[in-house]
This record gives structure tokens, C-alpha cells and sequence, in this order.
């Protein structure tokens, strides 16, 4: 297979006194034939360290691209990066900087401009550190609302008016959260009909694209046994229930709502078949995380649904505590880039 | 190994319009050594029924004893049945009963009160169907809080002053929750640094006798990334963390707040090691029971930490969907009465 002639695909390498460098530039040493196609939205100096991280002996060149297009012209076994940051001292690993966390949403600010006018087919995202970002004074505590932005001043049109949903995928199982960054107790506010609903019309839309068939879709309770009937909560009686029959009036093949400690184990695909259901709709964070990550996090991808561009991500953090080791696993990068691959296939032209 | 001479273990039946009575039969049916020794607090028809429904042409009898001693010299190959219930029409299976309720909850009284007085080692009980129980009155929403009232009683103590805690095991992963069966919003409400201290120390306490020293425990945050440093929740801050250095100073081995959606995964062992920690601390039910029943329910065991007796039960519902179908699996009982043996064994004086 080659990718000669699609277009390119941004990576950005995330907050630089994290582990995002260095897993790209692992990438492109251990899988360089997954990653063609490739360039770092980044910074020259921030990856000649990562490649020094990770290199050891083994030749890994930093090449300068001007221009996305110019990724399939760039020296074979290298890392080609398109400069879109201004110079600045590199930060420490694994302390929380402000310049750092400035540096990082920026990178995505570039990929998702890139994106959006179509110089690049897909943005991957290693990961941000959400106290970087709040210490540089950058209003969004992620990719998700970062990203939403960008699209809503592109399109001219309010935020309220882009919803997006995050979903989690790795080999078994495919879950879309209602809500994501915000405490356990606004999740909770979080959990109206029309959310739910919405939700359910994203990862249609969305995961039906990527299957060529309608997906059947679970749909968690937000209270233990989905409230037992009334005895432990109203949410799934009052809000979800009612989603999930809105959504069956539109063809949307939803059930529920289920008990959210059995419902991840019956949707999970094992020893090669599928699951009860194609994805889960979490109601917060981490139910739909725990499961996802449960067995690792080293094949889990992140994907941003309901904007117009494809962006996944690695399932994990920016573990400061091995920053600058060259420990680090790019499995869930390049499970993100092959995923990316697919999403931008699936929404190219014939 | 013969477990002759030591005392009996009482299985509760469970709701009988549910998979209980059938789960208890195929145990004896299919494991009559791992069975030796117990005997089902409850009711002969039901029992009939139920081996009826399993044994197939295999003769299964259902053998009424008097007293828990008795099982001892009951005939091999049986169903040894103690009638603790007065005599009532059976419940149709799969329909909410209020006398299956009301049934179901006396068998599990008897059973605390024979545990109580020591004529039973241990106690494990088949699941209830909690809208079976409001149905028919009876004011506690499953085992545990029932249990909890029952030793109040017979202690002559408050049930405030009787801390109790749920446990979840399987072979790879123990977690204990601070709260189980209330609202998610209520759940929130209960994670205060009393509650999760208390919760520590009956953890401690209770893990540590099983494996004769200290418990490594961690400790799940309640919102996403464990309040992202105070960005998404506050709980961390003011309640977890103080719980956590509290019980340091106690000396108990307890570790975070850490992010619910990678603790799990960290605690988690596998391929004959170890995980990071002995046991996760969870703040509310789906937390918690998300990841024990991820890979399946057939081997999770439920536990009743803090009581002066020992109670263990199956990780799974009534399943009134495949009630009297006997399809219905007993590996979790056959665990759960495996981990009752164990614990009985670990309080049992020398």
C-alpha cells in the first residue's frame, strides 16, 4: 500500500516537556513506512531533541518542510517538520510551563486551520497538558474545545451551534461520552434529552459513515443499575429514555438505557466477534474511559466527531513522569494515524 | 481437601422468579465437591422447581434437613434444603413479585441471624431483584443495607455506627466502593474525607486479614483526571486527598488520588503478576463495577466488607430475561462461595 498522493496528514506534537516529541519521532524511526505522509505541525529544535531521545546511535534526521505538499518530497528515514512556531528556549521535561502550553495549542490551532482549508487531510494530536494550557492563559482545557472553536470562527457561526462529541476506540470497543471535561457534578447537569440525543446523532452519523451501515448504538444509564427503575435516580426515566425513543422515531438504531456496569462488557467485541452493539453512549468521562482503557491504553484512539475534519489522538496522557527517557510507546500514535488514515479515506471524494 | 467438621455455609436463594434457585441447583449438580458443606437457606418447591428445570434426566432429589448440621449427613448427590420460608404459590418466572420479594429478603434475615449465632460459617447469596423488594415492602434497596440492619440489631447499636463497604473481586482486580446503591447524584454528596477514610480502614482491615499484611490501596479520583488539578471538581482537593494522608498517619498503605479512568487499569493483574496495587478505592458503584465486570461476569464476587460476618455473592442479577430457561451459568456462585470458604477459613480461631 502506498499513500503517495493523498494528502498529508499533520501531527502535532503536544505540550514539548511531555512525551508527545518523543513518541513521533519513535514512529517515524520504528514504523516510518505507517507514518509516510507525515509531517510534525511543530518545532525544529523541540524534535532534533526528541530524535536525540530516542535515536540512541541510529541516524534520525529533522527535515524542514515549507509546506505540507512537500512531505513526499522530503529524504526518506526522516522527521519532516513544517516550522509553524516562533523560536523560543525549550522547556524542562516534565514541568508544567506556560510557554510550553502556549506552544502546544498553537501547533493545534495551525493543524486545524490546515485542515479546514484542506492543505491536510487529517490532524493528529499528541497530547496537551490541561494545567500548561491553563498557566498560558489559553481558555480551552483541550483539543475537543480548542478544535471546536477554530471550526465555529471558520464557519462564522456560534460554538453552541458546532457540537461535537469525543469518542474512544481501540480493537473492541467504541464508546461516544456525552460530556468530557467538566467535574462529575456538571456531567450529571449534562445528561438532558437533547444531549443525549445529540450524542446519538453524532456517532450515527459519524461511526455509520465508517461502517456503510446504520450502527446500533447502546446507550448507558448515568445511575447504578440505570436507576433501577426510579429507586436510584430519574435521569434515565426523565432525559434518556426519551432520547433514545427520539432517536428511534429518526432511524437511529439506539437501545436503552442499560445498566452502565454490564452494558461496556456486552458491547466489547472478543476473539474476533463483534460485540451487542457497534458503540456505547457514555454519559461522562470516565464511563466510557475506564472500559476503553481498562486492558491498556496502548491501542486506544481518540477521535473528535461532528466537526468537519478528521482529528484522532493517542489514548494517554503526557506522563511527565518518563518525559525525556525515550520509554514512551507510540502504539497508540500510530493506532491514531491509522485510524486518521481510514477517516480520511472514508470522506475523500471518489 | 474435605471441608467435613467445619461449619455450614447458608446459600440464600435469591428472588425466585429469578435465575437463583437455578444457579444453586447446577452448582450442586455440576460441582457436588466444591458444594460440600452447604446447604440452601430457603424453599423445598422452589428448589424442586429449579432442579427440575437443570437436572434434565440426571435425578437431582432435593433433601430437607433441620438444622445446618444436618448437611453433613445428607445423601450425596443432593440438593440439601433447609425450609426457612413458610409455604406460598411459586412466582412465574421473569415477573416482579412482591411475595418472590418479600420471600426472597426472609431467607437472607434467617441467614444473617443463623451467621450471627455462628450455626453457619458464612453466608452466600443469589441476587435479588431490588423492584421486587420496594414491591413488597421492604425498606432496604438490596443485601447489603439489609445485612447492615440485621447486625445492628443483634448488636444493639446504631446503624451509623455500623460502617459497611462492598467489595468486588475477581481473580485480576479487587475494588471497594464508597458508596453503592443511590444516585449518582447522591453518590457525589458521599464522597467526603470521613467516608473515604472510613472506607480505607475497612479496606485495610479487611484485605489485610485475607493476605496477612498490609494492603497497597489506591485511590480513584471522583472526576475526570482526578479534578485535572482542580480545573474539573474540587472533591480531590477537599476530600479525597485529606482522606488519603489521614490514613497515611494511621499507617495504612493507601495511595492518590489517581485518575478513575487509569487506576483500574494500573491495579489490574495479569499473566500471574501483580498489579500496582492490592485493591482500588472507587467513589460510587459504576466507578467501580465498570472495570470488575468488563471482561465478564462469570467469576466476579461480591463482597460484604465491615460485618461480623462473612457474606459473599455472585457478580450478577436476577437475569429474569433467561429465568427457568436453566441457560443461566454458576461459575460466579461457585466463586463466590470459593472466596466464602477462604474468608470463613482466615476468621476461623486456630
Amino acid at each position: 500500500m502506498t499513500f503517495a498522493g493523498s494528502a498529508p496528514i499533520a501531527i502535532t506534537p503536544g505540550d514539548a516537556a511531555g512525551i508527545g516529541p518523543e513518541i513521533v519521532a519513535r514512529a517515524f524511526l520504528e514504523a516510518p513506512h505507517a507514518m509516510r505522509g507525515c509531517f510534525v505541525a511543530g518545532d525544529m529544535d523541540s524534535m532534533r531533541r526528541a530524535t536525540g531521545v530516542v535515536a540512541g546511535g541510529v541516524s534520525l534526521p529533522v527535515a524542514l518542510i515549507a509546506t505540507p505538499a512537500q512531505v513526499w518530497t522530503a529524504p526518506p528515514r526522516c522527521v519532516p517538520v513544517l516550522q509553524v512556531l516562533d523560536a523560543a528556549p525549550l522547556p524542562a521535561f516534565g514541568v508544567v510551563s506556560p510557554v510550553a502550553g502556549r506552544q502546544a495549542a498553537d501547533c493545534v490551532t495551525w493543524a486545524a486551520r490546515a485542515a479546514l482549508r484542506g492543505e491536510v487531510a487529517a490532524m493528529v494530536t499528541a497530547p496537551l497538558h490541561k494545567e500548561a494550557l491553563a498557566a498560558a492563559g489559553v481558555s480551552f482545557p483541550g483539543h475537543t474545545e480548542l478544535l471546536q472553536h477554530e471550526v465555529a470562527v471558520h464557519l462564522g457561526v456560534p460554538v453552541d451551534r458546532l457540537p461535537v462529541r469525543m469518542m474512544l476506540a481501540n480493537d473492541e470497543l467504541r464508546v461516544v461520552l456525552v460530556s468530557i471535561h467538566v467535574s462529575l457534578l456538571h456531567a450529571i447537569s449534562a445528561v438532558t434529552a437533547e444531549n443525549v440525543l445529540q450524542t446519538l446523532r453524532i456517532a450515527h452519523d459519524s461511526i455509520g459513515a465508517g461502517l456503510h451501515r446504520p450502527p446500533r448504538l447502546a446507550v448507558a444509564g448515568l445511575n447504578p443499575h440505570a436507576g433501577e427503575g426510579g429507586l436510584f435516580g430519574s435521569e434515565e426515566r426523565d432525559a434518556i429514555a426519551p432520547a433514545v425513543q427520539a432517536a428511534r422515531a429518526l432511524g437511529i438504531d439506539a437501545h436503552g438505557p442499560f445498566a452502565p456496569d454490564t452494558v461496556f462488557m456486552r458491547a466489547r467485541a472478543r476473539d474476533g466477534q463483534p460485540g451487542e452493539f457497534d458503540a456505547v453512549i457514555a454519559m461522562y468521562h470516565d464511563q466510557g474511559l475506564i472500559p476503553v482503557k481498562y486492558l491498556g491504553v496502548d491501542k486506544g484512539v481518540n477521535v473528535t466527531l461532528g466537526l468537519p475534519l478528521v482529528r484522532t489522538s493517542p489514548d494517554h496522557g503526557t506522563a511527565f513522569d518518563i518525559a525525556g527517557t525515550g520509554k514512551a510507546d507510540p502504539a497508540s500514535l500510530l493506532a491514531a494515524v491509522a485510524m486518521a488514515r481510514q477517516l480520511a479515506a472514508a470522506r475523500a471524494p471518489d
